[in-house]
Parts: structure tokens; sequence; C-alpha cells
């Protein structure tokens, strides 16, 4: 028989940056059971001036944390695209979900967008509306969600499950 | 006789972004007369996670804003190079160079490192010894500076400069 009385309940902050979207989404993890908490995305607004739309982006994220108390955070890995600039803004939109969840001692792990939909779908090919799908079917309790909260959740899941693994000792 | 009264100084923080080697440097613009207060480098720990490195550099730009108290800040703007990867990460520590000001209310100001050069040397294609230089005749009292050291100082000139001519109606 499992010793069930080991197993605390771990509350996951998933992000998945964005300058313009920025989804979050947090999940609860008790053992092999997964449950959705919350989630949404910030929307910076486009016209104030670029410092302050990241301090709004860093404002909402240390919100969220505080309304709900994660104990980690996970940040997917930023797409390196073709384009310098925009990989550039993304550097910038990425630093606030990292420095956000580090100042509220929460340790942050990173994750490519590759292995969590391998974690989530099966597959690192697989499209968004495929991680959607997951999403429903893994936290049925979680409701309609938009393509970024359910990139968040799915971050968020990858989590649990490699934190998971790691105390299996199936991970490095 | 022009109005001195009137001539109130005002402190700029000006900062040059890296992950490894952030520059700042603290002037006073009083009119036309500028002066030294104060310039260092942060260089977080290479062996810190990733978001702690952010987090480090971060809370020492706060903490040189609050040493310091400057009324307002200048940020260069990132050399996008043909390395994504870099340029990422540079995106990610210039965050907390316009995030830092931003949460202390100072508004901040981005100049490329061309305008920069142009400003203190006279030309965008001057090097890291000719803005070295400029820099020890514009601000005698500076005393030895690190090339981000000088930098960030440079930055902080060229907004120093840029706010008198903006009140003088000669640029947008």
């Amino acid at each position: 028989m499992p010793n069930t009385a080991t197993i605390r309940p771990v509350r996951i902050l998933g992000l998945d940056p964005g300058l313009r979207r920025t989804g979050w989404g947090v999940i609860v993890v008790s053992g092999a059971r997964l449950s959705h908490v919350a989630h949404g995305v910030i929307t910076p607004k486009e016209t104030l001036p670029f410092a302050d739309r990241l301090l709004h982006l860093f404002e909402e994220i240390a919100q969220v944390i505080a309304a709900h108390a994660p104990d980690e955070a996970a940040v997917e890995e930023t797409f390196v695209n073709s384009n310098p600039t925009s990989t550039l803004k993304l550097g910038h939109a990425r630093a606030c979900c990292l420095i956000a969840p580090a100042q509220a001692g929460l340790t942050v792990a990173e994750y490519s967008n590759a292995v969590v939909k391998k974690c989530v779908v099966g597959t690192g090919a697989a499209d968004k509306d495929q991680v959607g799908f997951m999403i429903r079917r893994l936290l049925p309790t979680a409701g309609p969600t938009t393509a970024d909260a359910a990139d968040a959740l799915a971050v968020a899941i990858t989590h649990a499950n490699n934190r998971k693994a790691k105390a299996l000792g199936q991970v490095a």
C-alpha cells in the first residue's frame, strides 16, 4: 500500500511568455492527480511606453503569484525566430516571467516548446489545437482556454511530470 | 541675464545592459553643466540559475536607484546581433534595466549605440577608447571607468543633451 501520507500537494505556475499576450496557468499536483486552479492571459497595453509595458507584465505576474501562492514555477523557453528584433522583444517579456517568480522565492524551471508538446500531446510537432484538446482532457474543470493560457497550463503539466520523474530517478 | 533660478538640477541614471556586465552611471545636469555622481558595473554570478541571475541584476539596479535617487533613466538600445540566442539573452538583461527604473516611477528613455557615440564623441562609428576619452573630458571627477561604466555614463550624457534640446524645441 503506498504511503499516501507523504504526498504533499504542490501548486505549480506555468507561464507562456509574450509581449502582447503572456499566458498563465496554475495547477495542483498531488501524486499522480492533476487539478486545475486558475488560468488567464496578461495583455499589456500596446500604447504604453515600452518600460511601462514590461512593468505592467511583471506586476501582473506578481499579482497572480500573490493570489494563487504557487510553490514552483515553470516557463516556456522562447522560440528563437529569424527576426532578431522580435527575438529581442520576446527576451524582454520572458525576463518578466523569470524575475517575478524568482523574487517571490520560487524555483523557476524552463522547458522548450517541443518538450512541452511531447509531454502533453506525445509529439513535439503537435499543433495548438492538439494542445488545447489535451488540456481539456487532462484538466476537465479548466473550462474554455485561449491558446496562450492552454500553453501555460501545458508548461505547468510538463513541470509536474518532470518533477515526478525526477523524484522517481527517471531523469537527471 | 539668464534666469538661473529656474534651472533645476536633474539626476540621470544611464544603463548599458548586459547579462554578464551591466554598466551604470549617475550624473547631474544643471543647465549646461554636467557633473559625475557615481558609476559601477553589476556582474551577476554566472553560476546562479538563470532566473536568479536576472533577479540579482534587477535588485542591484533597484539598489543603485535607491542609493542615488535619479530623476530620470536612460538605457542603451541593445545591439541586435546575428546570434539569436545571444540576442534573446540580451533582451532578458535589458528588461531588468527597463523594469527597475519604471517600478521606481522614473521615465525611461532609450538611445541607440550610434546615437550615444555621435552625441559624446561626434561620430556614430567611435570606438570604446574614444568614448572613454570623452567621458574623462566631460566628467573629469569620474576617475577611472571600465568600458561598461563609461558607456553607461555616455548614455546618461546623451539623455542630458537630448532633454535640453527638447526643452529648447530642437528635437521632437
